[in-house]
């Protein structure tokens, strides 16, 4: 079986893997206060452009979620996201287990618009009940959204300006960034996320790490004690060092970079394939997920020797069917795919 | 700087390393359904003697914890433990968190008797208040304990009884478990633990691995939808094989076990040098933690080549160390200390 | 200003108000387990024609909602109710507090659909991401809704079958359940809610009582512990007797039923006036809530005279309005305002 | 029976209860948004010579305490107090279903004092381990205390000054405040507590009204978005003025304190008379709840007559009881208790 289902299939790319051997058996301090935790965050502000960033490195996104949230909300505020958010639809519950509702407004793509951020603001503000609905207090977005979309930096200008204008956290998402930083007329850079946001994360267990995500703090009220927050959600790893230095060598000499643009070379060679082999996209992605509309006969033809997800049924013949890429993507796996396509 | 702080100063035991950079490019499926956690948790399985006990893989003590008092408790249900108690103490007010009061009684040596268990039910059932009060739902101990001791299985045995008698769950903290089963005197074995416990787990993180807790659910009640609880505390690994790998690796050839041994042998070297050298020892641990009583004057000393954690000042001239051995010390750094304390 | 924006502009009906201070200067226990609750629960289970029935008596709707929610669930586990849902709407995140995401299925209506509730949850479970998502674990119906509608037996019938093959609780919010028993068609009755849902409650604040719900429990699993979870909400009153005086006054010679048909019939005058007025009615509701959707001019002028809620926008002209009737609306009021309409 | 085991065994003052009566017909708006709760409001700000004050209509205790403190931390913090505190004691861990753990200090009298909030602070902030546990946000004292006992104005600036100079929140749970203000040699007063404390409330359910409340803010980060956190506490009376009605009556023309000397009076009548009878006092109360050691045989005798909390066993032949007298009890009924234990 070759596995396109989803971009965490294997382990971690081998420069990673390598520093992770080659230190193995240096004494450090516990809980990420040790210095390639220190490097690490380091490269991270430079590549930032932020000097006075907190870098902080946790395991998994959802628990990433649910800390920041947590952290920046008082209990009756609640993020407000895309309907399609990964919050809302697939971390059973995290983000509610904390206490704070998760709040949402249609998206057909994935993305939030700074119109709809607004609009919902205004409509509760002027709501005689207001008091009895969850107050927004900060904004999710994914880059890319889980339907492979991207924000252009003119969007997400708009939505910084909304937020700050509402008074609203802005807290990007970042689980495959390095897909959309590599993605082919992608705009917006790191400096930017970390001038246009409070706080994002730079995604590694998705993009060359065996696990790990960075998060990247540039509020000041939201630093202050931000540490409490990750033990108290269980985020704290004793061997916190094993974080420092994944990010550390994806960090140097642009090993992310790298690897995100092999998954999103392939990622487009594949989307070329599905236009000729006469297939929809469901969602306009130039990121490492394509979402081809599929008629089930071949669907289920490929399936016997490829995996990947079920997305949706638009008809009765036809399936949406997740392809992903990803730094260990074969390109072999991937020409021996768009053969079968018949493309 | 040589470490004893800890039992986490370094990475994983050598073949545990191995096993991950040779299974690094397998692909498998996500979120610990592969085939290397069902080959790690049938080998616990049959160590705990255990067919039908449901064995999952997290990544830390913390998380672990507050997940499983969390899916064993109702809302209005605490988790009892003895004061010192790592979920009481330091966990920054994890298992709050999830909604749970922690109840405790006291300790002078880290463990909990039956009759203390018995004598808090009893105590509150009768007070007229009874409501008013958080009802015990579980009770929490540790193996080996915060401060190193260990119960007998006559112990365990009663505490396990006196917990069936008052339809409480009990749970085992195991971050240590390598260290307890390994320690001279020790009567307790894995086979006893999943038949006297509803739940305990298998500490990885300090014992070998990289990082992961092996939960081993005997109780039927706990074992249902336990998954999502993983989910639900971000707790479930993308690339959940990499805690498969581990243990796998860890329960082969008896390595998890090996690893411990060698670790008590250095603790009870260390222990008869700090006798020799007229240290009074704070707790009688037959484990890998110890803590003597140190004149101040050379712990300062110590200080300058030595790392080690302060656990108590118990007179004025006086502090009460912890010094930690671990699968990856290495005699010659427990050589060098008894040399520098002229034992 | 004649309000008719809600149902609990005024105090509480005569006799129950002519009881508390018959009763004020008796001492008896408090936290509702004094003769006056005891007396209050017997009638209501009589009532119900479930001698088993545990009743509790909680101070407002808000807080019993949230206090059943989380007595039935699991953490993983939500309610499920339709999009219009009180505790979706406007409850600030209360359920959300305790840790439970809300889940959602359309309505125009204010109702749920059995077949709606059978869809979710096979759905969820046929999702390979079915671990990541909240596990619906309880229904949540108003009766009558939100939106004044109302369940025939038909429904409910089919709701609670549904819910028992999936092993779903089903929780019926009664804030204005007077008023649904006595709306003009209306066919459940109170021995069909306690034999069709497991929990449900008589609400009393809006129905001339000062404050107060009556919670009636039929599922054995739910009844144990119930108390604790009342204090643990904040909802244990101190003087528990206030509750139980009022519910008894309610409870005898059908004053409950009797002031519910005051408020029926007054609706019905209404509803007849918008009718003859020329507005269409935005909900079909047979209780005392009233939606018709008037012009804004006419709703402009009507402002200077009579409160009501402002409910939604159908188009640049028009506005949909609530105006409701209760145990304490005066008939005056009612000609007063349909002469004021033109009807 | 004669009762005498808490503060609310009977309904609420004449004064109170008339006002229901009289208002009981007037249309007003809900949620405490009434001309009865604003003059309420205006004298209770009056009173504390606080006119920026914001004040807060409250059911109950449990809930006040749960709302104040879940609005007044961030996550990772908890609420200090006496060991002793109701919070840890007797609410069914409703703070901690808030998410905040209790933390506390040992206490003999139930008080709590400066020097030791000082010492938790900085033993927690010196040790290497500080984020692995909550953080003190707020302190919590009760006046009168559990056990009867009163701060001194001196005390009170100590502690005040203690907490400004850590950053803490200052909450005072004034539940019988009325019998604190009343004591014989007080000297705090309403606007010492205004000028003290970030919050404080001044409890009605003990002192005159069938239940409630009233919350004083003086803090302007507790004061932003309060009323959220009532309504998502379940806190928020749709009947608001009911609360309003009767705090406007308790505190017109010296009502709360009149009523408040009357249980003084008869508190000193009681404690003289366990004097005179030999028996020791628990605690050195000048307040309504008075905790005589009496002898079980004597006790045994008087529980055919009287109910009485029982508070503890110092020995095998003593039980440490509580009487309270509270603005209800009648001075025939103490005459009747001296009398019984011979005094």
């Amino acid at each position: 079986m070759i596995h396109f289902e989803c971009d965490y299939t294997e382990g971690a790319c081998p420069e990673v893997l390598a520093r992770l051997a080659q230190t193995n058996m240096l004494q450090t301090a516990g809980y990420g206060e040790d210095e390639f935790c220190a490097a690490a965050a380091e490269k991270i502000r430079a590549l930032c452009a932020s000097p006075d960033a907190a870098v902080h490195f946790l395991v998994g996104g959802t628990q990433t979620n649910a800390t920041v949230i947590s952290a920046a909300l008082r209990g009756h505020e609640g993020p407000l996201c895309a309907v399609t958010g990964h919050i809302n639809c697939h971390e059973t519950g995290a983000v509610e287990a904390t206490g704070h509702k998760v709040l949402t407004v249609p998206s057909e793509d994935g993305k939030i618009r700074a119109a709809q951020i607004a609009a919902y603001v205004e409509a509760q503000a002027n709501d005689a009940a207001f008091e009895h609905m969850v107050k927004p207090g900060l904004v999710y977005i994914s880059h890319p959204t889980e339907n492979g979309t991207l924000y252009s930096i003119a969007e997400l200008e708009e939505i910084s300006a909304v937020c700050r204008r509402y008074g609203l956290y802005l807290f990007l998402d970042g689980a495959r960034l390095g897909y959309g930083l590599a993605a082919p007329g992608a705009d917006v850079t790191l400096p930017d996320l970390a001038r246009l946001t409070d706080v994002f994360y730079i995604g590694g267990t998705k993009v060359g790490a065996l696990f790990g995500e960075a998060v990247v703090i540039t509020s000041d009220a939201l630093k202050r004690d931000f540490r409490y927050f990750i033990k108290r959600h269980g985020g704290m790893l004793a061997k916190g060092r094993l974080l420092g230095v994944q990010f550390d060598a994806l960090m140097t000499d642009g090993l992310y970079f790298r690897v995100s643009e092999h998954a999103i070379r392939l990622a487009m060679k594949l989307r070329a394939a599905f236009a000729r082999a006469g297939f929809q996209l469901a969602y306009d992605s130039p990121t490492n997920q394509q979402f081809p509309i599929v008629p089930d006969a071949l669907l289920e033809k490929l399936s016997k020797k490829y995996s990947f997800s079920v997305w949706g049924k638009p008809d009765a013949e036809h399936t949406t069917a997740r392809f992903c890429t990803s730094w260990a993507t074969r390109e072999e796996d991937v020409d021996a795919l768009i053969t079968d396509i018949g493309a």
